[in-house]
């Protein structure tokens, strides 16, 4: 076996940095080892101050909190509190894409409305007349819809999971009382649910995760997505770039950063604009890039070129050549403000919540986008004539990408193949075994599994054992720069089955080549696109997503977001494969409900594995159970 | 100065304990010793999994997280999450207490409207007419007003706060931008804008952990209060009974615990009716107790026995003769199922969201109240059969404790002193220093304090030096314990000029001796009545809040309930008193800023002092400061 090695592009882009003498966040976790192994148990409590309490499982010291508290109880709270965190970070989203699309309704805010087509269709799904009216009036009525949500006290189910969930999944999530009404009760709950002295019971606090987890996954995601394709439209396919490579010498470079379109779709537009002025500063041209789940969304609309995910972000930095970036919210790393004082950098922060010491902030907010986006566009100008003439570093490494894959550009290319039933090509090809199944590859890029290549070794696995891949957020940044989202890949990593679907496919599509064999779905937001997608194949199929042979993944989680996001998988009934380990190792009841017993109350586990091939044969073999569920060899 | 003594009561329920060879929360804190200093400090972040991080303020490792977070920002990060913890547990509890109302209006829960006088007052606060209507209209009116502040999406000021919150207090908060609209939104928020690459600035936390406190503040405790005012009627002042001697050898004893009164009333309305079966069974009766701040509810309205505040509430299961221990929500430790389980003891759960190993779950909802109230008794009778004739070991301290006061309660006291003007008595008193000042004390009992009896030591030195003690929650029982609320109590331990006032008023109200000088105002959430008698006194005197000689504190934390009250205290303007320290102290800058920056802010700073005579020693300083800025000797 040939030794895994670190990607070129990190390689790269660490010299500059140790060229440059300048520490980054490997040798601050380097330092920062051992790392706290109550924390990473999960046996550590700090909800009240009795404590702090912790628990060695391995010792023979305390196997209770002082309060009486149990292992399993702790670790099923720090977790349900990471839940919360990540679907409230979520939410947070949606209300302010919402609240967007309100103002751009009322004429406050200078935005149009684009996605008439899934206004259309979701109407249609929503009971919304739209016969002879126009689309503002439907998208109103779309919004109403979701904002009762977040005034019930009702007890009804949320509108949004009622419409836009499969229905056999409703009802089991009924008869397990997972079904929500209003998702900031559920917020509110859990947070004090988990406060001092009330729930103890591991199973009820794990019950309540998965609950949150449906809120994140219904809420958080999906009515975001929609309403963000709404807004700014749904995502068709397109070639882009990825990786470092994209950066300019000689451009107005500006790194989009974050997760929420409506700061970036605003730089994008004005950058269009403004060219001028960077042309007459003496740039051949504004060249906005895309970074993290951002830069995702804004490839998927326009083909901006994706630039790092996220544990690169200070990395880019070093290059000398960003001259500015700007930030919405999520993942933004404090230390990226103090990078950016080392150069001609301008470090911008919009949102009212994203204060970062030493960060220029340039509060963005919707009904005056126009002037921000000028104003940071134009501070990207003025970085730019201090840095124009000065050396600059850009590792020329750069991989072609397509993206844009949204359930409705995949169905527009496969109805090329079966107009009438456009996913009948794959699902033949799934019955026959040609592919063997279908994997999420989602999450984060952590620095913990960068370095062995984590997520594109286990891809690449995946991929020689028939296994379609789809992938969102950091993870589509990594199989972009590993040249993964390519028709070229499939040549060079599927296996023969998959091989010859895909080349089948495009061909068929009139694409005049192989379809890539990893779909580039979106930021992380758009897991939802990916849970679509499954229903519409399920349904096609008449079973549960549960009983797809799917299979989830987030190899490399970093963020609190990661979790409600796997948990919505799990409530789903589709099993996660996880590195590193979820913090419960120290609570062996809720280890085991949550890799074993969930079985028989989603239909789905979690499994942790470190390594890509032994994670990926797991994933394969999961999916051969599923298949034989279905009847399939 | 003579040693300090462990209390009476303390000593003789560990000796029980002892002596049945029982472990207490005692011997876990001793286990668990030496605790985290990282979480002490509060310099842990386990945020994301990049760390967990740690940063030793004190040692030359790492000075920030993987992702380049300071010890400041991670310090404040986990505070305002500590805040957000609270606030939602006190914000659940008022959206329950909120539909308990519209179920009983709408004829689906048993309850009936007894606060028709607090209905009327507040609907001259809201604007709501009166004339010739129904109370329960006008109690609807209400309700719908406050709902409306759950759904709202528009920014506007929140309804409750608008009318409840004194004028001068709101400007400011503007002026600051913390004043709130939809409680949920900053919940949300919050807990956004503190996960992973969100804010990372500890002056923009602490902004928002105030805002998010005075959502506590006033959607928490405020609107909680009054609701719980129209539902159950506002406390008139009673004499009750206080500690471990109010258990009965020979009745069915009930330990109501927990903090919300929806489930106590009916527990105390069915023991009524339920006499017979208790007799029947060969008890004298059905003793119903109060524990920790369902305690305090049930007492001020009531006029029930204090039985225990929460670091005892393990420490009288030990009697073996608590028949029943019936809990809601907050501050129920786990351990208590434990101890229930030696003995005859039904240790009940009723919440479904307090769910707790080896307890028995008879779920409540108000709409079946009667049903389960009427379950939960018999079930209390049941173990009483079993235990009866068993030996119990019930110690025999008790005190008397007066209860029930309101601003309600103590505006009418005064009026029968000065009808035309009520306040006036009191205000003539400070202004002439008799009295020095005041002083709410209140929080939690903490096993880390109560050996050297905090509490009670620092409000006797207050009262020495003639500061007028208000009190509610948990600091309430050990006043209440040591004999603190009474009238004897005046004459025992206050200085000359506070003993001559409360003599003179005692008997111009007719009570015939004098007042107490610790005034036992509710429960936790009762808070609030202590917010409105301080508006009241500043209304009169024409300042603000922040102005009068007042100060607060919490002098045996244990739950993040207190830190987000005390939160809503300091944008108030009342400076905190607090032991132990917050977790701040690794954060030099986040600990400058609420010892001392704060007050340029909100006027108000924290101080922190672990021993009693010092800790009220500052108190009595900070008053004379704030006598000084009044203009008063």
């Amino acid at each position: 076996m040939k030794p895994i090695e670190i990607p070129i592009v990190e390689k790269s882009l660490l010299a500059i940095a140790k060229s440059r003498d300048m520490g980054t966040a490997r040798d601050r976790l380097a330092a920062m080892k051992p790392q706290c192994g109550f924390g990473e148990l999960g046996t550590c409590c700090r909800t009240c101050y009795m404590g702090p309490c912790r628990i060695d499982p391995f010792g023979d010291g305390p196997k209770e909190g002082i309060c009486g508290l149990s292992a399993d109880a702790m670790v099923a709270r720090n977790l349900l509190r990471e839940t919360v965190g990540g679907t409230a970070s979520h939410v947070g989203h949606a209300r302010h894409v919402l609240l967007t699309v309100r103002d751009a309704l009322d004429g406050k805010a200078p935005y149009q409305i684009k996605g008439e087509a899934k206004a259309l269709t979701l109407a249609k799904l929503f009971g919304v007349a739209t016969e002879g009216r126009a689309a503002a009036d439907v998208v109103r009525d779309l919004l109403n819809i979701a904002l009762q949500d977040f005034g019930r006290q009702d007890e009804q189910p949320n509108n949004w999971v009622s419409k836009r969930a499969p229905a056999a999944e409703q009802e089991l999530w009924k008869r397990l009382g997972l079904m929500y009404s209003n998702p900031h009760n559920e917020i509110e709950m859990a947070m004090h649910a988990t406060s001092m002295g009330n729930d103890a019971d591991p199973v009820s606090m794990l019950m309540r995760l998965l609950k949150v987890s449906l809120v994140d996954g219904w809420t958080g995601l999906t009515l975001t997505v929609d309403f963000q394709d709404i807004l700014f439209g749904t995502p068709e396919v397109t070639v882009t770039e990825a990786a470092v490579g994209v950066l300019e010498k000689d451009s107005v470079n500006i790194a989009a950063h974050g997760h929420n379109p409506v700061l970036s779709e605003k730089i994008l537009e004005w950058a269009g604009k403004l060219d001028a002025e960077a042309v007459a500063a003496g740039a051949e041209r504004i060249n906005v890039v895309g970074v993290c789940c951002t830069g995702n969304e804004l490839s998927m609309r326009h083909g901006v070129k994706l630039a790092a995910h996220n544990s690169q972000t200070e990395l880019i930095l070093t290059t000398g050549a960003v001259d500015a970036m700007v930030v919405d919210i999520q993942c933004i790393w404090p230390q990226l403000a103090q990078v950016a004082k080392c150069f001609d950098t301008a470090f911008i922060t919009t949102d009212d919540m994203v204060r970062i010491p030493d960060a220029r902030h340039i509060g963005f907010h919707p009904e005056h986008a126009d002037e921000s986006a000028q104003e940071i566009i134009r501070a990207a100008i003025d970085s730019f004539k201090r840095r124009r003439g000065k050396p600059v570093d850009i590792p020329q490494h750069k991989t072609t990408a397509v993206a844009g894959l949204s359930v409705e550009s995949i169905v527009d290319i496969l109805s090329k193949v079966d107009a009438a039933d456009p996913l009948k090509p794959v699902i033949d090809n799934v019955a026959n075994g040609n592919i063997h199944g279908f994997a999420g590859v989602v999450g984060c890029s952590s620095i913990k599994f960068r370095d062995k290549a984590m997520t594109e070794e286990m891809v690449k696995a995946l991929l020689k054992q028939n296994v379609l891949v789809v992938t969102t957020g950091c993870t589509a940044h990594i199989c972009g720069q590993a040249g993964l989202l390519t028709g070229a890949a499939t040549d060079l990593y599927c296996g023969d089955g998959l091989k010859a679907v895909l080349t089948a496919l495009g061909n068929a599509a009139g694409l005049g080549g192989p379809l890539p064999p990893v779909w580039h779905m979106g930021a992380c937001v758009d897991n939802s696109r990916i849970v679509d997608l499954l229903g519409a194949v399920a349904g096609r199929l008449g079973v549960k997503v549960g009983q797809l042979p799917a299979v989830g993944s987030a190899p490399e989680l970093v963020q609190e977001k990661a979790i409600s996001i796997g948990g919505s998988f799990l409530a789903l009934g589709v099993s996660c494969h996880i590195a590193p380990a979820p913090r419960v190792l120290g609570g062996p009841l809720v280890t085991k409900i949550l890799t074993e017993d969930l079985q028989g109350i989603t239909g789905a586990i979690v499994h942790v594995e470190l390594e890509a091939q032994k994670a990926a044969d797991w994933m394969v073999a999961h999916i051969a159970e599923k298949r034989a569920g279905l009847g399939l060899k």
